[in-house]
């Protein structure tokens, strides 16, 4: 994908500080370092977003993830971390091709946070059976 | 681990709606719905937190995420979907076994959102490389 900012970094065309690289995947520093140590990891090969990932590429992506995690807090010792992956425009996404983020958390206003509204007293139980059904309905 | 209610879910020793399961992992509804389909992924295997997960486990985990999302996809059509993981009771992790939440997404107010500071106007280019360093100082 010409355009495409990620292909960019994967092709060494745009600099960036880069944490690891495999023959599938490149972690590199979000610019935005919504925290410090923030990281992202992409697949080389140019994919929007989860719904497009094969499940050998999902597999190739993720088998890193944890090292890196575990590299992450070894040098900075965060009290947490989230990882987080925004899909369509709508969901936070902001470029189109695929990127786990890992977000070291420090505390309180630290730069992340989520918003967590649970509706689980609009639910009855028959309910859970009834959208467990429409999902395996699409598998 | 007896007391972990993930590890009963994986035993069938206390109900949820299921979404999917094979050899390694199970999907099925979280009990909260922050959204419509909001889904937990798991390995079988007790493991607290990213951290610990292996590469293999890593790897059969994500391997069926895109398959999941897909299929909350097609049953609801929502406009976006995010896929988050806790780690630590300060990142927000309430249970602590292994999981990853598909949040599909519905418009604003539907439950979830994130937080998201940018930190990049205090960062200059040399500190990307010295923080990029310091996390593979960890690999
Ligand atoms: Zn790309
Ligand atoms: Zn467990």
């Amino acid at each position: 994908m010409n355009d495409c900012i990620f292909c960019k970094i994967v092709a060494g065309e745009i600099p960036a500080a880069k944490v690891f690289e495999n023959e599938h995947v490149v972690a590199f520093l979000d610019i935005s370092q919504v925290t410090k140590g923030h990281t992202l990891v992409i697949p080389k090969i140019h994919k929007e977003n989860l719904y497009e990932l094969t499940p050998e590429i999902a597999a190739h992506l993720f088998e890193i993830v944890p090292n890196i995690a575990n590299a992450i807090k070894g040098a900075y010792e965060p009290i947490g971390l989230n990882l987080l992956n925004n899909n369509g425009e709508k969901a936070g996404q902001s470029v189109f091709h695929y990127h786990l983020h890992l977000i070291p958390r420090y505390g309180e206003g630290d730069g992340f946070g989520a918003v967590w509204k649970s509706h689980q007293s609009e639910y009855k139980p028959e309910d859970y059976q009834q959208i467990a059904s429409e999902i395996k309905a699409n598998l």
